[in-house]
């Protein structure tokens, strides 16, 4: 494991709240170990470091007692959702109280006249589209996991197909937010846009429960679409793939997703699912329209792969096809782990510009090779967005401290290609460093509104910023 | 003229800055009494408040000064793009600095692989599209005034084909930002797409110059679609053509542009155009893409069009053609002036869920026939965001005061429906009072951070917020 900076702890503080939440909330207040530590960071090398308590509220009145007892005592405040975030963001290195919204989970309202939907934060993804799918609509983010929709706002998570639909900063209308002073707020009403003074909504999306605890969220919905189509095509080298995706976005083929395998995925998932890709980079795409766009926009992008070299093109609407053309990104995750027995995966994610993402690609297999590590990329290329995933011996220290060496790299590398540190993971504690070297100066400005809208310091402490 | 609320005048501060910026900038700090009030408001009913001198820098590293200058001696300083915003944003109630960035207006660059570029914030769009036309990229945010790029990300600005590419908010990637005490940042990097951090972007982005100066943009650019086609359609009343409007949403057809005109817009525009469109409500569209799919989205929402009883549907590719079926639309703002020869006419901007359209539609009918004035309306429909234009006769005071009623209950009933007193002209000093009718405790929030990033309170005073 990797240690997580532990921040003071008021004991005091801690032991009063407690107390006060123990007699208000009975047994959705818990404090054994299991459920604690099952709610600090599970996900990835950062170590555990559990809250003293988890309490289950079920509405935002309770959401908002629970803040002002933490308020009034200066107990930290941990948002919890699904706990699938990657960078420590449900860590609590002072202690404090986990808020698990996971009994918040009804969806409010449905307005499909409008394409929007309310819900409460604990809704998971699946569960709003199978509520959705009669009516015809969904909600196409999609980060992978089953996340919980306030959590994938907190986060601004996003996935793979960003590159149509936007990020969760494109698809909340509006939230209600218990500020850390326990106060309720709507950021916005429901109109589709708005002028309206300072943009909270946006400011609360990606904020990481640093600011206040997401208690409903508006959410833009699609129509499902007519038809989808899939395509599959392999090129000789990642550069060859890149200018591929230059030339789809460029041409305004409104590609749903683009996900690219370079060559070690494209073995490890040959390996584990029996298929016979060629070892290449591979590119897989999402059409989405009616039956004669999503055919035009399948031909439009085989004539770009041809142009760029690309071989053994296919592409489908029939949905068993579908599933078999995709079946390489499905069982990427489980391919990855095959590939070296006994490893533990780690994503880290970094998005640059498109114009520099086969340089980024190039350049994180590089410093993998150099560091004699073991590692893979995939990536949400339409939009820059790229995951190496390094697969550890844990048992192994020096090894650790050479993928925490190439994390270092791979995000110096990205910030200057003119790129982030994070594409959608966020910054959690793992990438406080990184934000530092991306965005410097304004980092400053950031702390201040910490300060403004929390002066205690109690909302998920030792996240985004470096205290 | 509608009286504007003025703030405390800082006399010492300002006369000992403006020594400070004459010496350093020379003829480009003016105080004639006719650039200052052209710097002040001059678009609609609100008082014109000239600064005390308007200054013209030429780089980031000047604006940095003149705000350092500005900020040492307790001085406003109001950032100055074009001056075509529509709420009294330019005014300076409490006298100061108007920072003029026209000669700030190099497009710094085209990056055509990412489809993004860089500009200073002086660019106006109708400069950028004329630079880019040869790439074959657009930027599309039209709010039909050749507004600057700066004032636009400011004031979240938006327009006619938002309903496609979205507001400012969507294709702004990063700013660089003079703040309030001086300093320089940049607000993200260069990548599609981030979580690094609290979203400076879209927080600077409709803050309307009072949280920091925009110096430089990078914006998201799209390319020149293969084709374009426009339709127009008839329909009997406003609520048929919202239905038609809503059916369009949510079959998924992606219209560019979709405008309304009310039935007493089109009598303006058959008056002033010599045009014999029905005197009955109107839609017109825009529909981007491959010359395939704007053939099948034109000939979908002829469907949708004759459902919903809608006559007269045409469409065509054809330029000539396509300005002919628009024409309405482009003659719109000329024909309401003239339909009451001598009136002033003042656009009033709501914006509610679309289900809620034709209601919030009619009740501005209903309510402008109470009040005896003469109004008419169009709308950017497709987002459910409308202006009414009102025709006011400037010397009646009685008239002055039914309209500014009007005005407020226009925007209580938006509010009501779920929607907004803005979606795109923004709060400046107009809309205070709506602001906090909408947001109300969020609204302290919005001071919090005001008061953190300009504790003075020198960044454009006595807008968005009541002091």
């Amino acid at each position: 494991m990797v240690q997580a900076m532990s921040l003071p702890r008021n004991e005091a503080g801690i032991k009063a709240a407690l107390g006060i939440l123990k007699q208000r909330f009975g047994d959705r207040l818990q404090t054994g170990q299991a459920v604690r530590e099952q709610h600090g960071h599970t996900t990835t090398w950062i170590e555990n470091q559990p809250p003293d308590a988890v309490v289950f509220p079920t509405s935002t009145q309770e959401v908002s007692e629970i803040i002002k007892t933490c308020a009034a005592n200066g107990v930290p405040v941990i948002p919890y959702g699904t706990g699938t975030s990657l960078e420590g963001h449900v860590n609590a290195p002072a202690g404090g109280i986990s808020v698990d919204v996971s009994q918040m989970n009804q969806i409010l309202a449905v307005n499909a006249g409008d394409l929007d939907c309310i819900v409460q934060p604990g809704v998971t993804r699946e569960d709003l589209n199978v509520h959705l799918r009669d009516q015809g609509l969904f909600f196409p983010i999609d980060p992978g996991a089953n996340a919980s929709l306030g959590g994938m706002a907190a986060t601004r998570a996003s996935g793979t197909n960003a590159v149509r639909y936007g990020t969760m900063k494109d698809n909340v209308i509006a939230l209600e937010v218990v500020m850390a002073d326990g106060e309720v707020i709507r950021t916005a009403q429901r109109a589709k846009k708005s002028s309206a003074g300072y943009d909270l909504t946006r400011l609360m999306v990606g904020s990481e429960g640093t600011l206040g605890l997401i208690t409903e969220i508006t959410l833009r919905l699609q129509g499902i679409p007519e038809a989808m189509s899939s395509a599959r095509c392999s090129f000789e080298t990642v550069d060859a793939a890149c200018h591929a995706v230059m030339m789809t976005i460029q041409y305004g083929i409104p590609v749903a997703r683009m996900e690219l395998l370079d060559t070690m995925s494209v073995q490890a998932v040959n390996a584990y699912s029996k298929m016979d890709l060629p070892e290449a980079p591979l590119l897989l795409l999402e059409f989405h329209g009616s039956e004669a766009s999503v055919a035009e926009q399948s031909a439009a992008f085989g004539e770009i792969a041809e142009e760029c070299g690309g071989t053994g093109f296919e592409w489908t609407t029939n949905t068993e096809e579908r599933n078999r053309l995709w079946k390489a990104r499905h069982d990427y995750y489980w391919a990855a782990l095959q590939f070296r027995p006994g490893a533990t995966g780690f994503a880290t994610d970094v998005c640059v510009p498109i114009s520099r993402l086969a340089e980024c690609v190039a350049g994180s297999n590089d410093m993998v090779a150099e560091l004699d590590l073991t590692g893979m990329i995939v990536g949400h290329v339409g939009d820059g967005n790229f995951h190496t995933t390094l697969l550890v011996n844990m048992q192994d220290k020096a090894e650790i401290a050479r993928a925490e060496d190439f994390v270092g790299r791979l995000n110096d590398l990205a910030i200057s290609l003119d790129g982030t540190c994070t594409g959608e993971h966020g910054i959690g504690q793992g990438k406080r460093p990184y934000l530092q070297k991306e965005l410097g100066p304004a980092t400053r400005y950031m702390a201040a509104i910490k300060a403004a809208l929390d002066p205690q310091g109690i909302m998920n402490p030792g996240k985004i910023l470096t205290p």
